[in-house]
C-alpha cells in the first residue's frame, strides 16, 4: 500500500428534499453573494431553479445567476461566468445540475480569483485559491459534487478537452436529492452508471500490491452499480435504486475508494478525445473505451483481472486466469449493452477513419505517453482505438 | 434508504513515518499551545513520544503533556487534563495512542471549554464546543481517530461506562503510521479487529431496507478484516496487513459505511457493562457479546443474516435461511476463536452469577430498553448474557 493523504471535507445532505436546505447551508458557510450556475432547460423547467431562488430570496441571500452549462462544458461560458463573478463581487459559487454545470462552476470559482486566463491552470499552472463551491446535484455520474477535479473543453478548430485537479475546488457542501434524478432518461442514467464505474475501475487497475481494503471498497461500489442500474432504468421513479446510484457516484470519485493506490486514467484520457471530437456523452464514450483498454492491457496483471471477474462479475474461479480475465471483460460489455450503452465505435457513432485525428490531438494533450497501470504510447493508443471499432 | 448527513472532515496522513508530519499539520491548523495526551509506557518506551516532542520543540510549538490514559479511560484523568488545559491556556489537543488516549483527550477537549462538570455531557447535555482534537494513532481499533464519539468510565463503587457523540470532537487531522502497530501483541491486535468488525456490524444489522451501497461498503471492511487479521497476528511486522487493518478500522467508524442506515449498537451497550465490571478489553468483550446478541435476534431478519453468511463468510447460498443465518454466526465465532479471542463468559473471565449485577447497571445506564434492529428489554438482556455464558 502506498502512503496517502485523504481529505474529504464535503458536508453532505442526502435524501428527499435535500435541496430545500440550501439557504441554511449557505448561511452555515457564510455565503454573502452567490453565483448560481446551471445548465440547460431541465433545471428551469422542473422548477428546481425556482425553488432554490425562492429559498435564497426568502433568506435574504443575494445572488446572480448564469445558465447554459452544457455536456462537455466549454471555455467561453467559463469566461462569461468569471466576468460576472468579478463584476458582482461574488463570494460563493453554487452549481445546480450535473457534472457539466459543476465543472464549469469550479472553473469559474478558480478564474474569479485570478487576474490572468483561467486556461493556464489547464496548461499545468498550480491553482492557489478559488471561491468556495457548493452543489445541488441533479445527475449522479461525474462525481464532481465531491471531487477535486474539473474537465473543460477549449473550443476551436480542434477542440481540446482537459482536466485539472486541485483541493481548492472540492465542494464545501453538496445537497443530493435522488428524486431529482427521476426525470433522467434511461440512456443518460446508463451513461452516468458507466461514468461512475469508470471512476472506480481507473483506481482499481493499479500496479500497487497489498491494497485489500481499497480493492474491496472499489468492488462494493461496482457491485452496487451493477445491481441498481437496471432497476433505475426500468423504473425511473425507483427511489431506492436512484439513491444507491447517487451515493455510489459520489464515493466513486471522492477518492475514498482509491486510498493507497495509484490510479491509471488511460480510459478517461482516451475517451476525452472522443467526446471532444464528436460531442458524445462522456459515459457512453467510456463504455466503448474501457473494454478496449482492458483487452489491450489485461495480460499485465492476470491475477487482478481474474479477481475483477470473480468478485465483481461473479464468474466462477478457474486456473485459466487469461480466460477468466477475458470473461470478466465480456461480462462488463454485456452489462453495458444490457443497459443500452454503446460498446464500440459503430454504436457510438465514431468513425474508424478518424483514429489518426484522435491520436493527433491525444498527442497534443498528453505528450508521448500516459497511463500508470500500463504506459500507453501513441502507437498503443492507436491500437486501443482500433480494438474499440 | 434513510436521509442522512455525512461530514467526514478529518484530514488524514497515512503511511510510513506519518507521525513526523506532526509539526506541519499543527501549523496548518493554527495550533499555538498544544496539550499532548497519551497512555502508558509503550508510547514513551518506543520513542514515539520523544519523536513527537522533538518535532514540536524544533518547530517552536509550545506544549504541555499528560500521560496515564488507560484502557476504559476514567473520569479522574479527564478532570486532571481539563485542569491542566485551563491553567495553561491550551488551544489544541493532541492524542498520541489508541482509542483510550483519544477518547480521554476528546473528553478533555470538551471539558476545557466548559465551566461545569464534563460528566454532564455523558448524562445527555448537548456539547456546544470543544478544543480542536488531532491524533497520532498507535492502535487501530476504536476508530476514534475519525469518529464523533468517546466513551468514558465514571469511577466509583459501581463504575458507569458511557458514550457521548458530538461533531465537535471529530479529529481535525489524524496521522496514521501502520508501523506503529508492529509492537501490538497478537491478543491486542485481535481485540482491535473485533472492535472494528463490531463497529461495522452494529451498522450492518438494520431495519432499513434498500441500502445496497452501504451493505456492500460494510461487507468490504469485514472481508478485509477477515483476510488481513490472521496475517498481522502471524507476522506482527507485516506492513501490508497492518496498513489494511489500520484503514479498515478508520472507515469502520467514521460513518462512511453506515450511510442511509440506522445502526443498532446493542452489542456495544451489552459489552460496556462487561468491561466496566471486569476491566476486560473492549474488543474481547465484543467477541463474546456479538455472537450472543446475534443468536438472540437473527430471526428478526433471516434474509439479512443469510446475506451476511453468504457475502461475508462465503457460505454457499441455501433456501434454509435459518440454517444459513446460524452458519454465519458460527463462522464468525470460529474466526474470533482462530485469532485468539474469547467467545464466551468462561473464556473472557466473566461469571454467570454476575449477570444480575450487569443487568442492574445496564438498567441504570440505558433505561428500560435499547437497540434499534431489535428492541432489547432488560429481560432480553439477561437472556443474551446467558447465551454468552
Amino acid at each position: 500500500m502506498q502512503n496517502f493523504n485523504l481529505h474529504t471535507p464535503t458536508d453532505f445532505v442526502f435524501g428527499k428534499e435535500a435541496e430545500l436546505r440550501i439557504a441554511d447551508m449557505l448561511k452555515k458557510y457564510n455565503a454573502k453573494k452567490v453565483f448560481v450556475h446551471y445548465g440547460g432547460g431541465s433545471v428551469v423547467k422542473s422548477g428546481l431553479l425556482g425553488r432554490v431562488e425562492d429559498k435564497l430570496t426568502g433568506a435574504g441571500i443575494a445572488y446572480v445567476k448564469l445558465g447554459g452549462a452544457q455536456p462537455n462544458p466549454i471555455d467561453t461560458l467559463v469566461y462569461e461566468g468569471i466576468k460576472l463573478c468579478k463584476a458582482e463581487n461574488v463570494d460563493f459559487v453554487l452549481a445546480v445540475g450535473g457534472g457539466s454545470a459543476i465543472d464549469s462552476a469550479k472553473a469559474i470559482a478558480v478564474g474569479s480569483l485570478y487576474d490572468g486566463d483561467f486556461w493556464e491552470f489547464f496548461d499545468g499552472k498550480p491553482v492557489e485559491r478559488a471561491l468556495p463551491v457548493a452543489t445541488i446535484l441533479t445527475i449522479p455520474a461525474a462525481g464532481s459534487e465531491a471531487s477535486n477535479s474539473m474537465v473543460i473543453t477549449k473550443t476551436g478548430a480542434t477542440p481540446l478537452k482537459r482536466g485539472c485537479n486541485t483541493s481548492h475546488i472540492i465542494p464545501v457542501f453538496s445537497l443530493l436529492n435522488p428524486e431529482l434524478n427521476y426525470t433522467l432518461p434511461p440512456f443518460q442514467t446508463a451513461c452516468g452508471v458507466a461514468d461512475m464505474m469508470a471512476h472506480v475501475m481507473e483506481r482499481y487497475f493499479t500496479t500497487v500490491k497489498g491494497v485489500e481494503i481499497s480493492d474491496r471498497l472499489c468492488e462494493a461500489i461496482l457491485l452496487t452499480a451493477i445491481t441498481e442500474a437496471p432497476k433505475a432504468i426500468k423504473d425511473p421513479n425507483n427511489y431506492t435504486a436512484r439513491a444507491n446510484l447517487t451515493w455510489a457516484g459520489t464515493v466513486a470519485h471522492n477518492n475514498s475508494c482509491g486510498v493507497g493506490r495509484i490510479g491509471d486514467w488511460s480510459s478517461h484520457i482516451l475517451e476525452h478525445e472522443l467526446s471532444a471530437l464528436y460531442d458524445v456523452a462522456h459515459g457512453a464514450g467510456l463504455a466503448v473505451m474501457f473494454p478496449a483498454w482492458m483487452k489491450f492491457v489485461h495480460e499485465a496483471d492476470l491475477d487482478l483481472f481474474a479477481q475483477f471477474a470473480t468478485r465483481v462479475w461473479n464468474i466462477p474461479p478457474s486456473s485459466d486466469k487469461k480466460a477468466l480475465a477475458l470473461s470478466g471483460i465480456t461480462a462488463m460489455e454485456n452489462f453495458f449493452s444490457s443497459i443500452g450503452l454503446p460498446i464500440n465505435f459503430a454504436q457510438l457513432g465514431a468513425k474508424k477513419e478518424d483514429i489518426p485525428t484522435l491520436v493527433k490531438t491525444l498527442h497534443i494533450n498528453q505528450g508521448d505517453s500516459f497511463g500508470n497501470f500500463v504506459k500507453i504510447t501513441m502507437d498503443d493508443a492507436q491500437k486501443i482505438y482500433e480494438l474499440a471499432v
